[in-house]
């Protein structure tokens, strides 16, 4: 029997009427197909605000063990309705919340981890012929406490299931009909992509393409959970995320998509003495003021200082600048300096592995437009750069057409 | 340790502000009394009402069990709100569901009946100084479903957790400041009673006094729990409900109330056979229709035919009507007939047991008024009698100030 994991997301459960298109897609589905399903659904979208900002009015900084307690209620109202209006087009179905399946996590409210998950009473209910409802982006402790997953938690949950029950496929159904090439609000010749390998979208989702959770895509990845991306509401194939191996005989296009982060600032500590322990003691005190740093890059000029670059979340940039300023006292370096008007311009593409001459093509695009290139970080798979801000829209389209991406 | 548990019903946690009202009124009370405290929410109001209005867009008959799944959600917003309330208050507080708790109940859903309550965790927490908030109105299965106890129910939880756990007093919060010797918007000169008896509020929720449901009073009683309902916005001690041995010395008034009720419909079949089993002959088909029957009242004429009359309540009217006229054809009775414009009047009170009178004192009041009586019928601490609809003001009126109910 073939089984198949969906995930809803919010805006695709936003209402009533949606509820019942959902439920509408899940009978036509099973009639056609026959295959058991297991539906994940997440919190009625704008429920969760709703909460959250009940939850302010209580408590200066609330709770997470109680906001999880609150949070949790909103997918709970999804699956019970969801059940309601399958069992209406006769259609028999069970609801879950997470605590019900038993999806043990540890005990990191907001932000818990799966450790386990029973199946044995999801799978009768699968044999019995039921549609099986499960609440999205919550867990529970060994203890019995409620737990969250986190934004965007119930991919990670669809996929975890998937994992679990041995599902053939897990289908993330959402507002977007696919993986694009970019973002189409910044290039309307963005076109879907019909695969991308799961290494490809974790590098997209991690670069801002906010389709999936990065989470979600490891777990995929970790687990061999094929994984499609597509729409609740245009018919459609979607995007299939597979592992590389499958297309390995395959003419792979050397760039899959231009991703890009708006959300970037940049710091650079000049001057500073260049000797082991240097980075680790710079890094440190920022990472211990829970700072995430994405892009590092160090220099080391001929007078044996080094200047040491790195990038942050915009939010985080004055808080770092603060940080930096101490340690440059510290270690008796020459001075800080920052830049909160960049971003973040990357191709991504498993085909760059076996193919030279990318980056230098890359480079050469952007500076045909006249585009400075502030900064450039590398991996296997991806080249990103940083670039004034201003330059945002003009770089991803530039590079789209560069490499071949854009639709005839 | 002197241990409290207190209920705060819909109204009393409609909003923000009235949550955090609650949370400043149990600080205070830990702090003047030091008392343990265990906490009973329902559902901010409105939204059991709101997810029931969903709920109809999704079946036309909503799952009981789904409703379960669905309404829960109420409580559990409450109790996560509440304690982040009294966290911010410096108040150590934790939250449980019904099935954290783990107050086990049948599987009856919507309208489940505790079997046995989990109290070890609560105890300890109880221990450690915090007040444990707890949802009402749910509970969970042995096989992990989630189950509600019907409206209301969460007079009942909180009863059910004060004798599991032994409590002290059980304070049941409302909007009304007690219970009074009649409703107040009938007679302006009803007085709140300082206390009343266990029976006597029996006997007064079941007729229409709707402070309280009437299972939790019935649980209270079996487990003998002080119950005491106050107002969660007015200062004041409220009506604690007694054992009547407790105030047997005392000089009793002789009625404590005059209950009411709006809802009944009378029905009589007349002219039927005197003979063994004719009774349950005419209920039962009443009853298999799910009607419940209030007050019944037979009369054997001399001519070996009897009538029968009963009450019922008024949406249950017409269709008792027809399965009547059915009855009638079997039996060979006489004729159906009955009114659906009648109500019922009692008056209430232990003390009427020892003294003589006090139904023919209650005839002659309302004989003095041209009240008709239409039916009448009697318990032990209870004489209620049915009138024509238009005399309810003036019936209720007449019998508080007979029976010297009124206020100086």
């Amino acid at each position: 029997m073939t089984l198949h994991v969906h995930k809803y997301g919010g805006t695709s459960v936003g209402t009533a009427d949606k509820i019942q298109n959902v439920a509408k897609k899940l009978v036509g589905e099973k009639k056609t197909t026959g295959n058991d399903l297991v539906v994940v659904v997440s919190a009625m979208s704008g429920e969760t605000n709703r909460m959250t900002d009940l939850a302010k009015t209580m408590q200066q900084v609330p709770s997470a063990k109680q906001m999880d307690v609150l949070l949790s209620t909103g997918e709970q109202v999804t699956i019970a309705l969801l059940c309601m209006a399958l069992e209406e087009l006769g259609q028999a179905a069970v609801s879950y919340t997470g605590g019900q399946v038993k999806i043990i996590t540890d005990d990191a409210h907001s932000k818990a981890r799966i450790e386990e998950i029973h199946t044995a009473n999801v799978q009768a209910d699968l044999q019995g012929g039921k549609i099986v409802v499960v609440a999205g982006f919550q867990g529970v402790t060994e203890d019995g406490a409620i737990t969250t997953l986190g934004r965007g938690g119930s991919d990670t949950t669809a996929v975890a299931l998937a994992a679990a029950l041995k599902a053939d496929e897990c289908r993330i159904y959402t507002d977007v009909d696919g993986v694009y090439t970019t973002d189409p609000r910044v290039e309307p010749k963005a076109r879907r992509l019909d695969k991308i390998t799961f290494e490809e979208m974790l590098e997209m989702a991690s670069l801002g393409s906010k389709i999936l959770q990065i989470r979600s895509v490891e777990f995929a990845g970790k687990y061999n959970v094929p994984l499609r991306v597509l729409s609740t509401f245009v018919e459609g194939d979607g995007t299939l995320i597979t592992y590389e191996d499958e297309d390995e005989g395959m003419e792979k296009a050397l760039i899959s998509g231009i991703a890009f982060n708006r959300d970037e600032a940049k710091v650079t500590l000049a001057g500073v003495p260049d000797m082991p322990g240097v980075a680790s003691a710079i890094l440190q005190p920022i990472s211990a003021a829970n700072i995430e740093i994405d892009m590092i890059v160090q220099n080391i000029a001929e007078d044996k200082t080094t200047d040491f670059t790195f990038t942050v979340h915009r939010n985080d940039y004055e808080k770092t600048m603060q940080i930096l300023q101490d340690i440059c006292n510290q270690l008796g370096a020459e001075k800080v300096s920052g830049d909160d008007k960049i971003v973040k311009v990357s191709i991504v593409g498993v085909g760059m592995r076996s193919h030279a001459g990318i980056a230098s093509q890359m480079f050469t695009a952007l500076a045909e437009e006249g585009i400075n290139i502030r900064m450039i970080s590398t991996s296997e798979i991806k080249i990103s750069v940083v670039v004034d801000e201003k330059y945002l829209e003009l770089a991803v389209r530039t590079l789209h057409e560069s490499f071949g991406l854009s639709a005839e």
